[in-house]
C-alpha cells in the first residue's frame, strides 16, 4: 500500500531541480521562517481518543487553526473546532475565553481535557459545552493531570499541592525553598526524566520527586536587566562535587499523607523510571549508581514505602543510561516490556515481576528508537527502530505471544508512530530527503485508510544546491559513518570550493539521516548558497547508531571523536573541489568542545573555527551527564586533563570565534570566559562574542545575528 | 641658566632623524619596555630632608638600585645606600631584611622612615643602624606614619587602628564592616581623595572618615578563578540612587576617644579637602552639596567636633570641584592659600581665617597646575602652571607677601616641581619633545647647581616617526584645540594613509603636551610603524585648560565633546595624504564613551572603532563623578537620554569592536554587556572582547594581548 502514496507523492520528487526554482535564501528566512512557512507543514499534539477509534490533532484549516477530531470509520469522518467556536461554550459560563488553540492534555471519550490560563478545562466534543473547570493558583506550575479523577498536581514555587476534583487544595509539602525542591524533575533531565510527579494509573496516588540540593555549589547567573546589575544563583553540581540527593514519595489523596520510598544506598545515587503497578499497589523505581554502571529495577509497596524486592540488576563496564519507564502487557499485572542497550544497541525483553526474561522481543544489529504502545487483545508491541539503515526509522511490531516481528514500513526516511491500543490503528507521520510530510492513518493489518496530511514542499521557489550522502570508514577502521554534503547551488566541479564542517560527535546527537533535508538546518543550505560546502560527519559516540557505537568515548571524550573527525577532513582534502587551504569547523555544545578540540588538538586541519557553548573542561560540567562518561575527576584524572581545552592552547593556529549566552545555565558561561582568560595569559589571538541573556542556544529572532555573525567570520576569514 | 643645559644636551636633539635609528618597535617592546628600558630614565621618590639641605632619590646606579643623599652644598655630595648596605643594619638587629629599595616614607633629620613588609623601620642614615622598629598587624593596610610622634593608622578590613610608638594598640573602630568602612578613602577617590586619615601636624590626632554605605546597591563582580566562579558584590552607588553617607571624625590618642565633626547638611554631601590648623586646634573641611554647585570651607573644634564657623563659600552654576587642601603660610596660624577656578581658570587666592580674601596671588589666562610647597621666612609659593601654552608646565613662584610673581623656567614642555621649603631650593624635573628627562637643582635665586639627571634617549636605536603638533579651531569657532600626528617612519606626502584617531576628551586629562614623545604612547609609534597615522586633538571638556574650556559638558555629556572631535576629523578630511575612506577612532574608558558615541552620533565619519571599558549609559556610572557633569537622571532626563548610547545603535556602521575587562569595577562589565544586547536585539552586527580578571585597564603582559588584537582589528578592517 506504501506504494501508492509513493506514486500519488510524485510530483515532490526531485523538488531541487526544477527550473522554476529561483529564489534565495536570506538569513532571516532561516532563521523567521525556517520553523514555519519554509519547513514542510505538519500536524500538532496528535493522539488517540482513549477508547475510541477517533484520532484528535490539530493544524490550519483555510490558514485557521483548528482542533481536529478525525475518523476513517464514520462520515463524516472529520469534526473541527476553531477557537471561536470552543469560546462559545466559554462564553455561556462567563469564563476567560481562549485566545488561541489550547494544548489538549488527554482527550476521553467525554471531553478534550486543557488547560486555558490557569483553569483547567474539560471540554465535552460531543455537546460542545464545557463540562467542568477548575482555578488552580495563579502561580502554579508543572500542572499534572490525573487519568479517571481529574486531580491536579502542581507546584507553586518548589512546594507541591494537589487540586482534588472537588476544588479543595491538598498541601503535600511546605518547606520548599531553593535547596529543597519538590514535585519537578531532578538529575538535570537525564535519564529520561522531564517532570517531578507520577499519577498512579486510576489517579489516586501520587509518586514525586523531593530534591535536596542545599549541599551543591551555587553558580552565579547576571541579570543584566536590573539597574546594577543582580546575580542569581542556580544550584550546579559539578563533576566529581557534592551532588544533589533525591527521594521519592508517594502521596495518597484519600489519608491525605505521604510516605517516603524506603531505597537503599547513598543519597547521591540516581533514581529514575518511576512507574507504577495497574493496580496502584507497587510502585517501581530504578535505582543507578552515581558511577552509572550499576542498576536495580525495584519495587516498592506505595502504602508502606516499604522494598519489596529487586527484580533485575544490569551492570556495565561502561555505563548504563536507564531511561524508558517499564510497561507492563495490557491488563497483565506480571508481564513487562524493559529496555536494555545490554547487545550493543537498544532492544526490547519481556520480563516477569520474578525478573525472569520471558522473550528477547527484539535483537540484531540496530536499535529500537522509540516504542508508541501496546496494542490491546493482541499484545502486539509497536515501535521504530532503524532496521533499514541508522539514517531511518522504520515502524515496526513485535507479537509479545509469539515474538514474531515485522516491519510495517519500507520507505526510507524518518517515521513516527502514534499507535492506538484499543483499534491497533497507528498514525504514520513520515518524511523523507524527498518527502516533506506525509501523515497516515493505518488500520490494524496495516492498510492505508487516510492520508491526513500531504504537505507541499515548502521550498520549491528556492534554488537550493544538491545534498549527497554518503559513508566513510571511521578511524577504527572498520565502522561506517554517515556523511552529509551539500553543495552551492550551480555547484561547479572543475572549481575550488571553501568548506565548513558543522560537527557536534556527541552523545543522543544524530545529524545525518535520511529525513527531510537529511537533518540539515537551512542555514546550511544558505551558507552553500553563499558560496560554502557544508560537510556533518557522525562520528563515534553520536546518536541512533548504538551503544557499542557509542562507548568508545568512555573516559575520554574527544579522542576517538577527533580520530574520526579526521577521517571527514581527510575524505574532504582528497576532493578536487575542495579548497583545502579553506577549511572550516563550527559547532554549538558538545559541538563546541569538538570545534575548540580540532583546532587545538589537530592544529592545522581547519583554518577557521567558531564554537558557540562550548565545554571547555568538563570538570566544570555538570555531575550527571559527565561522570556518566568520564568517571569522576578523582577516578580518572588523565581523562579529565587529556580532554581539557585549556591545556591545548599553545597549538591554536588559525582564526576562533568562541561564542556564549552569558545566561547559559547548561555549560556555564565560566567555560568559555575561562579558555579567554588562558588565551589572553598565552598571548594568542581568539576572538569572543556574547549573547547577553540568552541561554544555551541562541533563539528566537536573536538568531538572526548569531548566524549572521558567523556566517561573517566565514565569510572575512575562510 | 637654562641654556646652559639646553646646550649640554644638545646631543639630544634631532633624534628621530639620524641614520643609525633603524630598530622596528614590537607590540611587546611598547608593553614590557616601554615603561622602563624604553622609557626615559627618571628618578624616584625625591624628597627633601626636613629640614635641611638635602635631597633624598632613588635610581639605579651602574646597573643597581640606590637611595641616595645628595646635597650640592657638600663633598662628597653624595651618598648611597644599595639594598645590601641597608641590610646590613637589619641584620645585625636580626630583622627580615629587604628585597628590594624601600619606599621612604619621610625623610627626616636623623633617619629614612619605610615600612619593609608590616615592620615600620627608621633608618639612621648618620649611623647606618635601625634606630626605631615597629611592627604591625599582618592584614594592615592604608598605614599612615605622623610626623614627630611616629605613631601609625592602619586598617584591618574595615576598621581602623593607630600602633602607637611605645608599641600598645589603640583600636578607633570596632563595628567596621563591607558596609561601614572606617579610615579608608571615600566618595571613590573624587575630590582629591585618595586616604580615610589624616594626622594633625604634631602627630597626637586623626582625622579619619567613617562611611556608611550599607544603603548603596550591590554591584556583582564574577570570580572566575573559583571552581563554581563565585560572584562578589561591591558597593557600587549610581547616578541619582542612593549614595554613601560620610562622616569625619578626629580621634585623640591621649585620651583614646573620638569625636566626630558635628557637620550640617544632608548625609549623602560631599567632605573633602580635610586639613589641620598649625595648632591642632582646628579641623578645616570642605563641605560640598551632592548637587555639587555650593561649597563652605568650615571649621571644627578638633576636641569638642564643634562647628566653629564657615570661613568661605563658593557657588558655581556648572560645578564645583575642590580638590586641594588649604595651606597655611609657614608659621601663620591665620593667612592660607585657597585654590579656585572662579574666573574660568585655577588660580590662587590668599586669605584668612575672617574668610577675607588678602590677595589674588594668581590670574591670567592659564592655569595653576600644583603648589609644591611655600618657602620658610620668604613666604614665596612654588607652583607649576601653564603660563606659557597648555602644552606646556612652567615652575612659577609667586610672593604672598608682595603678590609678585616670576616665571622660573621657559624651555617648552612638561616641568615638575619639589620645593625645600627649608632653603629655597628647588628640583625641576623636566621633559620635552625633545629632552627625554633632565633632573635639576636650583638654589632660592634660581640658580642651577646640579644636573642629578640626564637621561639619553631611550629611542635613539628605533625609526620612529615624524610627530607634529599644531592647532585647529574648536567648534564654538574660537577656541584652539591642540593636536598631534605621528607620521609613519619614511613618510610620503603624495602617498594616502589611513589614519586613527586615538581620543579620550573627558575632564582631567590631556593628551597633547610638549612633554616627551608629546605625551603619546609608544604604541601609537608602533602603530604609525605599521602604516597608520596617528592622530589626537584635544577637544573641550579635556583637562589642563581651565574651567571656562570644560564647563561645556555640563548636563550634556558627549555634545561638544563630538563637536570639536568633528573638527579633527573635518581637518584629517582636508588632507591630501590621508585616506577618508580609512579613518579609524579607538578610545578607552571616557575615550571609549567617546569612540562609541563617534561611530553612532556621527555615522560614517569613522569606518573602524574599538572601545574599551565604555560608559554606555551615564545612569549606570557612578554618583560622584557623573552627578557632577550631568546632574541626576531626575534633574536632568534629556541630557541622559541625549548621551546614552543605546538609544544610537540604529545608526552604527561600519565596523565596532568593544573591550571590557570582566572585573572592572570603575565603568562595570554590565555597560558594554547591555550596549550588546541591544545591538543584538536590534540586529546590529558588532565584535565583542573581554579580558578575564582585568579591571578598568587591562595592564601588565596581558597587555600585549590587548594592543595586538587591536592593532589587528584596524589592519583587518581599516
Amino acid at each position: 500500500m506504501k506504494y501508492t502514496i509513493i506514486v500519488c507523492l510524485g510530483f515532490f520528487l526531485l523538488h531541487f531541480s526544477a527550473s522554476a526554482q529561483s529564489k534565495k535564501l536570506t538569513i532571516e528566512d532561516c532563521v523567521l521562517k525556517g520553523k514555519n512557512i519554509l519547513a514542510p507543514e505538519k500536524i500538532n499534539q496528535p493522539q488517540w481518543i482513549e477508547g475510541r477509534t477517533a484520532l484528535v490533532y490539530s493544524r490550519k484549516l483555510n490558514g485557521v487553526d483548528c482542533l481536529i477530531k478525525y475518523d476513517w470509520r464514520k462520515k463524516p469522518s472529520q469534526v473541527s473546532w476553531t477557537v471561536g467556536k470552543l469560546n462559545q461554550a466559554f462564553r455561556r459560563l462567563k469564563l476567560d475565553t481562549l485566545t488561541k488553540l489550547p494544548n489538549v492534555i488527554r482527550t476521553g471519550m467525554d471531553g478534550f481535557v486543557f488547560f486555558n490560563n490557569n483553569n483547567l478545562i474539560k471540554y465535552d466534543y460531543r455537546f460542545d459545552s464545557i463540562t467542568f473547570h477548575l482555578t488552580l493558583d495563579k502561580k502554579a506550575e508543572n500542572m499534572d493531570v490525573a487519568k479517571y479523577t481529574t486531580h491536579v498536581a502542581y507546584t507553586v514555587d518548589n512546594n507541591l499541592f494537589v487540586l482534588m476534583n472537588n476544588g479543595t487544595v491538598q498541601p503535600i509539602s511546605n518547606d520548599g525553598n531553593a535547596g529543597l525542591v519538590y514535585g519537578k524533575s531532578v538529575h538535570r533531565d537525564e535519564y529520561g526524566i522531564s517532570k517531578g510527579t507520577y499519577w498512579s494509573p486510576k489517579g489516586n496516588l501520587l509518586a514525586y520527586y523531593r530534591m535536596d540540593q542545599s549541599m551543591v555549589t551555587d553558580y552565579p547567573i547576571m541579570d543584566l536587566d536590573e539597574h546594577p546589575a543582580k546575580e542569581h544563583n542556580i544550584k550546579y553540581p559539578m563533576a566529581g562535587m557534592k551532588s544533589h540527593e533525591v527521594k521519592v514519595g508517594v502521596y495518597n489523596t484519600a489519608t491525605q499523607k505521604s510516605v517516603y520510598l524506603k531505597i537503599n544506598g547513598p543519597a547521591d545515587q540516581y533514581l529514575t523510571n518511576i512507574a507504577w503497578s495497574n493496580d496502584e499497589r507497587n510502585v517501581f523505581v530504578v535505582v543507578l549508581n552515581r558511577a552509572t554502571d550499576h542498576l536495580w529495577l525495584n519495587e516498592y509497596d506505595a502504602n508502606t514505602g516499604d522494598f519489596v524486592k529487586t527484580i533485575l540488576e544490569e551492570q556495565n563496564n561502561d555505563w548504563l543510561e536507564p531511561t524508558i519507564l517499564i510497561q507492563f502487557l495490557p491488563n497483565n499485572n506480571n508481564l513487562f516490556v524493559w529496555q536494555s542497550q545490554r547487545t550493543g544497541h537498544n532492544h526490547l525483553y519481556l520480563y516477569d515481576l520474578n525478573g525472569t526474561m520471558q522473550k528477547e522481543l527484539t535483537h540484531g544489529d540496530w536499535d529500537v528508537i522509540n516504542v508508541s504502545g501496546i496494542s490491546f487483545g493482541k499484545n502486539k508491541i509497536y515501535f521504530t527502530g532503524t532496521t533499514t539503515s541508522p539514517l531511518d526509522q522504520q515502524i515496526c511490531c513485535v507479537d509479545a505471544t509469539t515474538g514474531e516481528m515485522q516491519q510495517l514500513t519500507k520507505d526510507k526516511g524518518i517515521h513516527s508512530l502514534y499507535l492506538n491500543e484499543y483499534t491497533g490503528d497507528y498514525l504514520d507521520v513520515f518524511s523523507s530527503y524527498q518527502i516533506p510530510k506525509v501523515v497516515s492513518i493505518y488500520d490494524r493489518r496495516g492498510k492505508l485508510r487516510s492520508n491526513i496530511l500531504l504537505a507541499e514542499n515548502p521550498l520549491k521557489d528556492y534554488k537550493l544546491g544538491q545534498t549527497k550522502i554518503f559513508n566513510i570508514t571511521a578511524a577504527d577502521n572498520k565502522t561506517a559513518l554517515y556523511c552529509r554534503m551539500i553543495l552551492p547551488p550551480n555547484f561547479d566541479s572543475t572549481k575550488k570550493y571553501p568548506c565548513i564542517t558543522y560537527t557536534y560527535n556527541g552523545p543522543h546527537v544524530q545529524l545525518v539521516t535520511n529525513g527531510w533535508l537529511n537533518g540539515a538546518d537551512l542555514w546550511f543550505h544558505y551558507l552553500a548558497q553563499e558560496g560554502f560546502i557544508v560537510f556533518t560527519v557522525d562520528g563515534r559516540g553520536s546518536g541512533n547508531r548504538g551503544f557499542d557505537f557509542e562507548k568508545c568515548i568512555h573516559r575520554q571524550l574527544g579522542t576517538c571523536e577527533i580520530a574520526d573527525q579526521m577521517k571527514g577532513n581527510d575524505y574532504l582534502r582528497h576532493l578536487k573541489y575542495i579548497d583545502t587551504a579553506r577549511l572550516g569547523i563550527h559547532g554549538w555544545s558538545f559541538g563546541g568542545f569538538m570545534t575548540t578540540s580540532l583546532m587545538t588538538r589537530t592544529p592545522g586541519k581547519y583554518k577557521v573555527g567558531v564554537c558557540g557553548g562550548p565545554v571547555i573542561d568538563w570538570s566544570y560540567y555538570e555531575v550527571m551527564y559527565t561522570e556518566r562518561y568520564m568517571d569522576t575527576p578523582a577516578e580518572n584524572p588523565e581523562g579529565y586533563k587529556k580532554s581539557a581545552l585549556t591545556n591545548y592552547i599553545d597549538n591554536l593556529r588559525g582564526k576562533l570565534l568562541m561564542i556564549h549566552g552569558t545566561s547559559d545555565d547548561v555549560v556555564v558561561w565560566q567555560q568559555s570566559l575561562m579558555y579567554i582568560k588562558k588565551c589572553v595569559e598565552k598571548d594568542k589571538p581568539i576572538d569572543y562574542f556574547v549573547y547577553p541573556g540568552h541561554l544555551h542556544n541562541v533563539q528566537g529572532k536573536d538568531r538572526i545575528h548569531l548566524l549572521q555573525k558567523i556566517t561573517d567570520y566565514f565569510k572575512q576569514n575562510l
